[in-house]
């Protein structure tokens, strides 16, 4: 068995942050597949044994159980004393931009494309709603990202890893990176990161 | 000049969740009030000067300037030794309900909100499919505070205050506590603390 489990799917980006990172740091870890799409993260089951949230991920390390990224993302920068704040100028600036991410980009950028790629019938008012609310977030994080390489901080942190959860499955919510020219610099040197992988890749799908 | 500067406006619930949290701590504070309505916050001076994410709050200390209400929470908490974590097992229940405010509870109950109650011509798929989403996030929360008084640890903590920033506007998004009766006895815990006000008695309205 491996030291660290995480629960997820490779659909979700929220899984991927956690996922990316323990596979970053080196860590010895294994997933384990929650089957989303067949209501495994809703079912009574999952919500009373797992996460009350009915959400995946879910970290398993030892006794500790973590849900939500943002607190596995903090917990394993402190296990593994990578991709975590120096001081607390810093550990605030991450927090900003992750609870910016929660808010803002994922929340808007994931809704978007779980609805225009996976359900069918979504009403088109809804989709161009959620669709301009990403890209009003896009714009934000594309003139911050302008003459800096990392979000928060002089080096990648957890929060470069909360905010590029889902902006790898751009296929799959029509954005044109041309549009956004340093969030396409800064995802090219995400991806140039040795042992990056694509969600799809990098975490579990099916049996 | 207060020695601490808060930047929000009567109708933010993200902006109270701050308030609140001054006031209740007995912090000598002053409210800079901001012209949401007529597109302060989202003006170019307001990015470049205050807060690029085009935001309220903003929290002035001193020579500290922070944005995020979480962020904003976690500092107060840290200042004023009260409604903090006592130990890392807290501090990460705590932020996982401020995170869990920030994507699904807040993010839905404050768009839904805005557009009901301020905005003229939403489509109603829009309103409807953003209150089914707060919908199933007070369900959340509902059968969580079942059988508790607070929140994420045995006291008011911070997580209360950043749940609970949009909750006291219900007349606004018509929801009946009666529905959630968890909520509802939460609520009247948080009204009845000595010094507690609603929105728009704390906050700031116009000249």
């Amino acid at each position: 068995m491996a030291e660290y489990t995480l629960y997820g799917f490779k659909e979700s980006g929220n899984a991927y942050k956690a996922g990316l990172l323990l596979e970053l740091a080196g860590c010895d870890w294994e997933a384990r597949w929650v089957d989303f799409f067949n209501g495994e993260t809703r079912s009574l089951e999952f919500r009373s044994e797992v996460n009350e949230m009915g959400e995946a991920p879910v970290l398993i390390h030892g006794d500790l159980k973590l849900t939500q990224s943002g607190v596995i993302l903090e917990y394993l920068a402190q296990q593994t004393g990578q991709f975590g704040p120096a001081n607390d100028v810093e550990h605030r600036e991450i927090l900003r931009w992750i609870l910016w991410d929660n808010h803002k980009l994922t929340s808007y950028t994931a809704t978007y494309r779980f609805l225009k790629q996976f359900m069918k019938g979504t009403d088109q008012a809804v989709l161009d709603f959620l669709e301009g609310r990403m890209i009003a977030a896009l714009k934000v994080l594309d003139k911050h990202l302008t003459g800096r390489d990392w979000v928060a901080t002089g080096a990648l942190s957890i929060a470069d890893f909360s905010i590029c959860g889902y902006l790898f499955f751009e296929t799959e919510f029509g954005v044109d990176w041309a549009d956004y020219p340093a969030i396409a610099a800064w995802r090219e040197r995400i991806k140039a990161l040795p042992g990056w992988q694509h969600p799809y890749d990098l975490m579990p799908g099916g049996p």
